[in-house]
């Protein structure tokens, strides 16, 4: 099978590793902010961010979006949620008829209603007034707790595809075997939220972490189960099903975002008492990107537009990270619901 | 409010600080086993266990179980699985009409059915042919994420209680405040069982960790997610009700259990290649007991005993641990099911 990966990121060459290795021709295409990425593929190095060599994948630069999409059966979007708009539209004009797997994950302020949706929406709203795409888009969320070096290197990962049953079985069964595992699920909407609300709760486990020091375990094991119950509430306002928040777009990605990794750091800053925009503009500078940051924003924006209450964890995220209350006594006022 | 604690271990000695924090009068009474520890506070010394001194708050020593029950409000039963039919039986004699709070986790065998049976159910079964009860045991279940050493420093901590409804709410207007919260449930099977099921399951979050390495976060995330699908089919099976596995006593347990501690060192060691048996035994003696060894026989006789399938991660925990099966080989083999 003819699979292009767009963007050349941690997920894209991940996906692209996996696609090779199911005995794909495997092309990643990357955009002007992959090219030092792509530099080093092409002259036969690790890629800088897997350090993988990509062995038997074909590079694509930004200007052969074309050649890369040229007879695709299946597409993985890989672009970060900031460029998935600019690189899809780029893409319409060339994009086979096929299911279009997206590892991004996130959320973006719809252009038509001005208010913060799934990607999955807002890519399909903006999509359809461009008359050079062959048809609706048969959109495919990849959810899970998925690291990107992880698997690439083998270990046990399972994912879950949601989207049109078909499509989402036929990129099952494109990319799963040798240690990844795919479910699939016709819960778009769930998996998306999971995995856009996930890098916002995570962040709040690190909290407890810096602010009580190493034996907090109580208080962040409460803070998942409290994580758990808003994702919930938040995914059924956006019309998902529980089940979702409890399978591995919910419960599996939160526990891998939560156990590790730099929204976790993050929170761990914050919760020592240090201003979140001072943490994050020292992170972003260290080339350390934040996503939890923006997604306290983000997620909370979500919530407040549709009127979903009561979320005290995230309000309390919000609160800290965003208005600059304190932490000590924002934990001590935190009401945790069932 | 009068409030005895049966058991002068961790939990117990953990709950009589909560207790006497609250205000009550608090009777710690220990069984023989107990008597170093108690030496230890009556000579105003930390609790050799806790790290605390335990002020305040009156010892009975085992032969003194008639005076520590005498005029009780509140009992607090916090023997360990192995104890708790002697304790109980024992007590039964003195004990006052009021609700038993239990912090005791555990599957007991049914001298009755000669089954595998809930804490609470094996207990009502024998106390109920004892004349010397006053009345049927209003018998509330303490679940979720409570390490005893947090909960005594006032670290964040998210119990429930369930039981009956009035015990319950009882149990928990005496306890509450101060960094515990306390939710209350009428499904003591469910909590029960969440509570019984955790140590089987981060022992196997753990092999993850000894057999691949550092970073095993996706093995481990998606272990974790499948451990609360088989604890959820496994509670219904019981009677119990799914929401209990997806709040403090299912998911916030199991994370604290799987994310430290001794359960979690256990499958490390195991997932090392060292045979379970040696494991158990060599961290036995050094005064570290192992519940999840005992966990995974006790959990997976109680599902086969009732029928309950498919479990495949439990399953493959008793083929690991008791069956001498290859890491390797069962972890390769291991179907993941939504």
């Amino acid at each position: 099978m003819r699979v292009t990966v767009l963007g050349a990121g941690y997920m894209g060459s991940a996906m692209a590793t996996v696609a090779r290795r199911r005995g794909h021709e495997v092309r990643l295409w990357g955009t002007s902010l992959d090219d030092a990425l792509l530099d080093a593929c092409m002259a036969g190095q690790p890629h800088p961010r897997l350090k993988l060599v990509l062995d038997g994948i074909s590079i694509f630069r930004a200007a052969s979006l074309a050649a890369a999409l040229d007879g695709a059966e299946l597409v993985i979007h890989a672009a970060n949620s900031d460029g998935a708009l600019h690189v899809m539209t780029k893409a319409a004009a060339y994009m086979p008829e096929v299911p279009v797997l997206s590892v991004t994950k996130g959320l973006l302020e719809s252009p038509r209603t001005g208010q913060m949706e799934r990607i999955g929406v807002t890519l399909a709203e903006h999509l359809r007034n461009l008359p050079s795409l062959p048809g609706p888009l048969r959109f495919v969320h990849a959810g899970g707790p998925a690291k990107a070096m992880e698997i690439a290197r083998r270990v046990l990962t399972w994912m879950q595809f949601a989207g049109p049953t078909e499509a989402a079985r036929f990129c099952a069964r494109a990319l799963e075997g040798d240690g990844l595992v795919v479910s699939t699920s016709s819960d778009l909407a769930g998996a998306e939220l999971c995995s856009a609300l996930k890098n916002a709760y995570a962040t709040g486990l690190g909290l407890w972490d810096g602010y009580v020091g190493a034996d907090a375990h109580d208080a962040r094991a409460a803070c998942f189960t409290q994580a758990i119950g808003e994702m919930k509430a938040l995914v059924i306002a956006a019309g998902g099903q529980a089940e979702t928040v409890y399978g591995p777009a919910g419960v599996g990605d939160l526990h891998v975002t939560a156990a590790a990794g730099r929204n976790r750091a993050f929170g761990e800053h914050v919760g020592r008492g240090r201003p979140a925009r001072e943490v994050a503009a020292q992170m972003g500078a260290a080339g350390e990107l934040t996503e939890g940051y923006q997604a306290i924003a983000s997620a909370t924006r979500f919530a407040r537009e549709r009127g979903v209450t009561p979320l005290p964890l995230l309000e309390m995220l919000h609160a800290i990270v965003w208005d600059g209350a304190s932490v000590a006594a924002s934990l001590a006022a935190l009401q945790l619901t069932t």
